[in-house]
Order: C-alpha cells, then structure tokens, then sequence
C-alpha cells in the first residue's frame, strides 16, 4: 500500500512530475474504479456536478472515448471539443483557446494536442486541473499508468521487470512515458526501432538501446510494440511496410526468445502484419485488449484524485 | 397482448431473428413509452449506469439522434463514435475496433455500418447487447418496427393490410426489413422499382413485385416511399430524376387508386419531387412525421428490453 | 428589479422582440444563475428530464460550448446536431430537417443558422421553444444579453452609457442585437467601420456612425472591437490586414481618447494585430474573458426563463 494519500499537484502533466508514491496510489485507486466498472450500475456520484472539456486538437478516437467513459462512470458532466469546426481554424491560438475554456470554469481540462508542451502552457492559464492525454511527441502519462497498470495485473511486481519496447522510438509519447515510469519504479527497460527513428538522449532516460528486435525481446517479461505511424511520416524515414516487418515485426518465432511467461502489449490501434503479426496479437501471451479495459479504470482514478478523492465528494 | 414476456436474443440483429410474439412484446412496450416521451419529465431511470456506444460508421443524423435521445430519456450514459477522425481511418479493421470497445466494457452496441452483416461479427465477438441501426442492403430492423408501430397506430392491425413499397428496392435495408416483418404478421407486401434497381429473391420474401407504381398502389391500405439516394448511386442506374418523378413519383393523382383510407409514409430523408410530390407529403395521409416520433418510443422499447426490462432495473 | 416576471414568449427569437423589462428579468435571474457556476456542484435540477437540441447549421465551438453547458448545468439532456454529416447534405430542406427534430418532441431547439430568420421560419413549425443562437447577418440576441450583463457588472447601469462598436458592421449580427439592446435601455451607441461594410439603416436603429475610429472611441465608457470574419469576405471588401489594424484596429493610444475607466469588449474570437492589440486585449481594461464567463450565466437565465422558472421546475 502506497504511503501517500494524495496527489501533490492539481494537474497531471507527466509522469516526469510524478514520484514513485504518487504513481502507486494511482495504481492502487484504479483497483477499486476497476471494480465499479463491473458493477451492473457502472456509476459513482463521485464528479456530479463538475465539468470536465475534452479537448482533443488532435484525432483520437480510443484515448477520447476512454476518458469520456471514466468522466461519465464518476458522474462528471462532459464537454467534447476538437478541433475540426472550432475557432482555431479561425485563427485563434492556443492561449486564447484556453482562457476561452477557462473562463466557462470547468473543474477539468483532458488535452490532446500535436506540440510538446501544449498542457503545461494550459497549466500555467487557469484554475482548471489540466490531464495531459499526449503531447506532441512528450509524453502521456494515462498510457503509461494503464501500461503499469496491466503488468502489475500480470506480474504482481514492477520492480525488476524486463521491459522491451519496440518501433518508432522518435515519435512515442508512449515510450518517453512508460520509460520514466519503469524505470522510476525500477523496472529494466530495452529499446529497439529503426535507427533513423532512434531519438537522442534514450541512455539519459535509463533506456538500454539494443541494435536488433531479438536482443531487446531476450529473457523480456514483457514486450511492447509501438504502432507505426503512417500518418505521421509521409515515407520519409521508413523503407516499405514489408521491410519494417521482416527487421521489427513481432512473430511468434521472435517471442520464443523471451520469457516464458512473456505478455504483449500494444497501445493501438494495431497495424496488423506491420509491426506485429496477428498470431501475436491474438495469442495467449496478448494483454492488448486488458490495456484498452484498465485504461477506464485508471483514467477514473486520476480524475478522482485530482478531484479530490473522498474529500471531493463531500 | 403478446403472450411473450421477454426477447430470447440480448441482441437486435434483424427482423430475421424476431418471433411474431417478439415483435408483438415490443411494440406493446413502445406504447408505454411513447407516453413517457408526452411527459414534462420525459425521463425514466431504467438504463441509470449502463453504457450505450452508438458506433455511426456511416452517416446518419436522423437515426442517431434517434436512438441517442431513447438512450438518454432511460438515463443511459451515452458514448458517440463516427467514422470522421477515428481509428479507423488509421487502418484498424472492423473486429480490431469493435473489441477495443468491448474492452471497455459497453452494456449495448449501436451499430450503423455499410457492411451487410457487420453487427453479427460484433455480436460474436463480446458481451455487449448489439443493436443493428442499419447494416449494408441487409436489414434496418428497428425502422420496420417503428413503420409497423405507425400502421398499428392509424389502421389498428398488421393482418391482412396491404402495404405498397416503392422506389430503390435494390439498396433497400428498410425495404428488406419491412417485408420480412410485414410478412410475419400476416400483411400483404408489394414491391414496385426500377427494374435496374431490382433485388433478386423478392418472392421468397413473400413479395409481389408490380410493373408499375399504379399497380401497386391499387387498394393499398398503406404506401410506403423508399428514398432515392443519390450519395449511393452515381447516376449508374437510374435516368435523370425528372424521369424518375414521373414514373415513380407519388402524386396526389396517383393515390386515389389507393385505399379511401391510406396512409403515406417515408423513412426520411425525404427528396421532394424525386420520390414524393409535396402535395403528398404534407397532405392528411401523411404519416411522416409520426414515423420520427414513434422511432424514439419504439428505441426505447428496444433497448428497454435487450437491458432485461423491469428485472434490469432492480 | 424587474416589475416583469416572465418572458411573453416561448420563444428567444432575437432583441427586437423583447421589451425593456424583459430584458432587465434576463439579466437579474443571470446573477442566480452566475452565482450558481461559483458552487462546488455547479448544477440545479431546473431542467431534468426536459430535451435540448443544439443545431448548429454554421460552425462555432464557442457559443456552442456555451449553451451546452449552461444547459447541462440546469440538468437538461443535451443532443448535437451540426451539419457535417448530416441529412442537410443529403439535401433535405432547413423545413423538413426542423419538422423531423420538432417530431422527436424536444423542449427546446437553439439553432445557429446562416440565414437570417431561420428560427423565425422554425418557431412557425412545432412546439418546442426555439432559441436564436445566431442567424445570417441579422440577430445574435444572447450574445448582446451578456454584453450588457458584462457593461452592467462593470458600469453598473446601461442607461446613458457611451458605447462604441467598431470593425465589420455589415456582416455583424452582434453588432445589430447589441445596438437594438443598449438603445432600448437608453445607451448612446456609435458605430465605425471600413465605408465598404456599412450596412444601410444605421441610424434607423438609433446608431452614430462615426468616419473614424477616433472619434468613436472619444468619451466612450465601453469600446466594443468586431471580428474581422476572413471567413465571409474573400478579400472582396477589404484591403490588406495590416491596413485594416491601421485604420480600424484598437491600440492602447486610441484607447486614450476614451472615459478614464473604460472597459474593451471583444466577442472572440480575436485576431489579434487585425482588429485589436494584444496590448490591449490583456489589458487591465479587458473584460473579454467576463464576456465568456457571463455567457454562461445569461443563457441559463435564457433557458430557465423559457423553460418555465420555478413553475417548470415542479
């Protein structure tokens, strides 16, 4: 049991601003959402009456719907904004944007958005918590709870944990995240991707980069691949699909290397035969869709304690 | 009153899978809540904590708001989903999509999609009721039943009337699906359309296919209009639309060969001057807009009983 | 206060509708209703159960955000209808999309439309309370509702108050509803814009229409800046952008001219450096964030008023 009983900041802008008791407590919180959510009555009164924007200037389907629900099963009313139709294809920047939306006073902001930075400069604005939901290619700290999340569901432990990461390294918000997040709680964390894809200070992080797929899955408790990127890349880095399988893609041949008792994840949406083969996916060792169900579950925890917890819903 | 107490399926799939005495419990059901939508408070709290995702993979205003505002008058949590911006832009397939929202634990599905069959491979994938808003030119089956709970409404039976369906019998879901419960319940369903527009298998149906808009009109107790769809067609099939109008456009003319008594309907949205005159859609005979207004109380039936009825609400 | 204590109409059509008093009732129920967005549970049961339909037949993520929250504040159950998607581009008409929604019987329709009296043709159609949330160039009457709430807040009065309204004036349906406004509450109102956007029949609503920017702005007690919309005029009426912040644009030494406690009102979005400096726009004298905040608040007011007051609440 996590000795800290509350978060020391109103926002959760990364996992940079986390320690180690902090990321326990929200682990430990979202056992019990979890629980909620099994309920037939899939609801606590917890955010009546609090307003919550989503604010996604970026697509994202599975990570809006997912705090959306989370809003929702805490009673919280919801306001989605994106960015097609809104003002900032008039023109408007980002600060306006966001003393716009703070001056309607919602308890809660859920930013998604393409610069790095974006939900600190939120931060800086308002009176509202702003929760990071991915920042350029900073970080998202909700995937890499819900990642934690699901290994200590599968593991029992994070501590000593051997963590591979595979794929696109340069873009991953969610690599950056579940790097400081594993390695906070002492976990051992290999990377592997395209080395035109490799960004610099990977070694700074606590990240062991390995030059081939096979050496980063060796003995690993646990894979992760990253999805490809299509949209992000126009070509220019990556030689065909094909050729990016052959070196990176994840086959069943490749995860015989590693642990017995090995689980896979994915943050999706999956690129199937990209960077993993179906029969990876839908494997035993797969723990893709636990992600996806835990990610309601830990979303709630932090909108909950960020809320206030118990004290909140007095 | 139906002797039946409870649907066998937690699904709505299609009018296929319904047992007269189905049809008949929900239809008996909708009549109670249509009552609840004449309230100050239009709101019950029946489906209070449950998830309903309406997953639009095809546009579709007037049957989503539909179904949304059935889900929210049983105080159900309301989770939206179109194709615009969603993963499935980025690749995902079908079944990667639907059981990342299973994971997130849904009580109920809404399903639009242009693949015929794609709610059965839902349906065989998770826990989630799944409910069928349209899928391909297969079946529509909650519009059907909404089209029988409005001929019920003005001609008090479904036994023996004799219903005239016209217009794009090919791409018809809304056609198929009213044939299939027409017949069950013992009306008698003519069909009259381009021939280029014309399925084969009508007569297994239990369809008489008419040369002529005249024919099949003669004595019809209700004349159903399909809707031309332009967005569907690129001009393939049909001649232009003034040819269209006049061989089969309803007139005024055209329906005094009908019933004294007919009634006129449509499932929207409505090309005035391509498939109906004004002079008929405005006129005494018209049922149009009964049709909307039933659509609500008849969702709510359905979903009202896929959630286990009273027994849901304990 | 108010002798008035009820709206005479159903209906929010525009400013030209609503006499003195009523406007006065209007804006003291919005200092409950701002009083209300200062609670923990920002939240009052006036309209459970009740159905608000949000049309937005042009894009605006911030009046829409607005109404949606002020409607879920008062417990409404909210649905979005915009026009991306919708059976509008199926070519169904602005009549038959309305006669469609009125079927789904919804207690109130708030309608943003690109044709001027649209809501007007609305009201005309069913029973639900329609509310003019902006129609073509001619009324935006809940915009000039919290603008005077804002000017009252900070002025204490509207009566005798010296306002000046500066930028596009022909394309400004806020422009029109605040000059309808503050002259039926006895405010003197002038008027500057580039000579290619005046509209005729200015000073038949009781405006000064001033040559230059300066001499608006003399004396003025509140300097009310208009959104250059890029959108609406294909550089048609316009020189360049620069030579509009010339001539038009505000600049802390414009604001000199002006009374010593002035107050500048923006409706945003801004451009900044077009029509206003960002010097001014963050200045002490800015209540352009108020405006957003009171937004809230007046169209609670609106709603609640409408949907009955404390009457409709039982």
């Amino acid at each position: 049991m996590s000795t800290v009983t509350a978060l020391r900041s109103r926002h959760l802008l990364g996992i940079t601003e986390l320690e180690p008791g902090e990321i326990e407590l929200i682990l430990e919180t979202a056992v019990a959402m979890k629980e909620v959510g099994t309920r037939p009555i899939k609801k606590v009164p917890t955010m009546r009456g609090r307003t919550v924007i989503n604010l996604f200037m970026e697509p994202s389907t599975r990570t809006r719907m997912s705090f959306e629900l989370a809003e929702k099963r805490l009673s919280a009313d919801t306001l989605g904004m994106t960015t097609v139709g809104s003002s900032v294809t008039k023109g408007e920047t980002l600060a306006d944007t966001a003393r716009t939306l703070e001056a309607m006073a919602p308890d809660m902001i859920v930013l998604r958005h393409s610069a790095s930075g974006a939900p600190h400069q939120l931060a800086r604005i308002g009176r509202a918590s702003i929760i990071n939901a991915g920042d350029g290619m900073h970080e998202h700290p909700t995937q890499a709870l819900l990642d934690a999340f699901t290994m200590i569901e599968h593991k029992r432990r994070l501590q000593g944990l051997r963590v591979a990461i595979v794929g696109d390294l340069v873009h991953s918000r969610v690599l950056r995240s579940n790097a400081l997040l594993l390695v906070k709680m002492g976990a051992e964390v290999r990377a592997c991707g395209p080395a035109t894809l490799l960004p610099p200070g990977l070694d700074r992080l606590g990240v062991r980069v390995e030059r081939s797929i096979d050496a980063a899955v060796d003995g690993a408790d646990v894979v992760m691949m990253l999805r490809v990127q299509h949209e992000r890349m126009h070509g220019l880095f990556l030689p065909s699909l094909r050729e990016y399988f052959t070196e990176f893609g994840l086959t069943t041949a490749r995860l015989e290397r590693a642990a017995r008792d090995v689980i896979v994840m994915h943050p999706g949406p999956m690129n199937r035969g990209v960077e993993i083969d179906s029969e990876v996916a839908d494997g035993p060792w797969s723990v893709i869709l636990d992600q996806v169900a835990n990610g309601v579950a830990v979303r709630m925890a932090v909108l909950y304690l960020l809320a206030g917890g118990e004290e909140g819903e007095r």
